[in-house]
């Protein structure tokens, strides 16, 4: 096996990876983005130490236990992360606020290359929320809102990314999207999915299921309210 | 900040540790686990050195990094991963196939813990593809289909799940749903997105956005084929 070599059959294009060095930087980023699948679409809030806050958009928030309960998500020190990175890393508190119908525009518009005196909250007309206790700034508009402790931190030495691993501390959720299983119901928060970089999607409820066991046939489940 | 208090304020529900330890297992599990946001819904199919194959479904493929192209997903040594991680670790290679939505109840099924003699492919109705000169095999019924080679592996201490990452070197997608800013169309190929453990949706596509530039307004792209 070549692992120099990606070939797309069915569509009978072959790519080298030479094709792909030779790929447009952004056609080969949409290109590669989309491959994981549907993302989370989150705002990463922080404070530097000086006082100055930060926002920003990120899809790569993702599950790594529920006890303790820890999310984890990918950072690029080169890129527009790294201001997100460094405040981590100088306060070790940040928020989780998911991205909704109503500021997906103005989550997007964080990407954009802000200098560090500037917040995004300010830039894109986002609010800032503070909590008692809490050190780090929620998104007021967000209807999920986490609360981040520093936990753990990953070099991924194979392209320079960093892994950020913290524990929910502070959960702000509407207690009538909870179903009685446990189950939040995201979907009625209007948070959104994310493709690739730039595509965000609503959802729309397909099923939800039991839990698998071999011997059982796998059964839809009706969604109750606590 | 009391990093082992969680509060949920609106709901004005308050939930010590001790709250969530004394969780029931599956309610914690689902709760937790909706927090991230939206989830990719994937298959990862391996086969062990003794040439039984394996195939589970996984909510945690995220992506990398585009150049080289690479996806990570986590792991959990004690649970039904393991039989992907043990085949993994064995081979190198393993194959990452999206969910849509004429498999997503066997895909589900997948997650019941069968013994490691059973190959989930047979026990619930997928068909196994093989291509030449890649070793692990494809789900047949899946639209986008990834073969990937190991390239870095981090034990997560603080809850002793494991992050593999590979190299994507093999594309299977359907030129139909690729357009000509490189971005795939993964909605198109009816691929689902997961939210907590068990739960699938469909989507509906919201806007796909322009590149963020702190001194432009973010414009609503329209998506073209090649």
């Amino acid at each position: 096996m070549q692992s120099c070599f990606v070939k797309c059959i069915m569509s009978t294009i072959i790519h080298s990876n030479a094709d792909i060095l030779n790929m447009e930087t952004r056609y080969r980023a949409a290109f590669i983005n989309t491959l994981s699948g549907f993302k989370s679409a989150n705002l990463i809030a922080t404070i530097d130490e000086q006082g100055q806050t930060n926002c920003a958009v990120f899809n790569s928030v993702v599950h790594i236990g529920a006890h303790p309960p820890l999310l984890g998500f990918i950072c690029r020190p080169d890129s527009v992360d790294r201001h997100t990175l460094e405040n981590i890393l100088q306060t070790s508190y940040y928020t989780i606020n998911h991205v909704n119908k109503s500021i997906y525009q103005q989550a997007h518009k964080t990407s954009a290359r802000y200098d560090k005196e500037t917040s995004e909250f300010e830039a894109v007309g986002l609010t800032e929320q503070w909590i008692e206790d809490f050190s780090a700034p929620f998104v007021k508009q967000s209807r999920i809102q986490l609360g981040m402790e520093l936990r753990e931190h990953h070099i991924l030495t194979i392209n320079n990314t960093e892994l950020i691993i913290g524990e929910i501390v502070y959960i702000n959720v509407k207690d009538d999207v909870v179903n009685e299983d446990g189950y939040v119901a995201i979907e009625h928060a209007n948070s959104l999915a994310i493709s690739s970089l730039d595509t965000y999607h609503e959802t729309a409820l397909l099923s939800h299921l039991s839990y698998a066991k071999p011997d059982q046939a796998v059964k839809e489940i009706t969604l109750r309210k606590k």
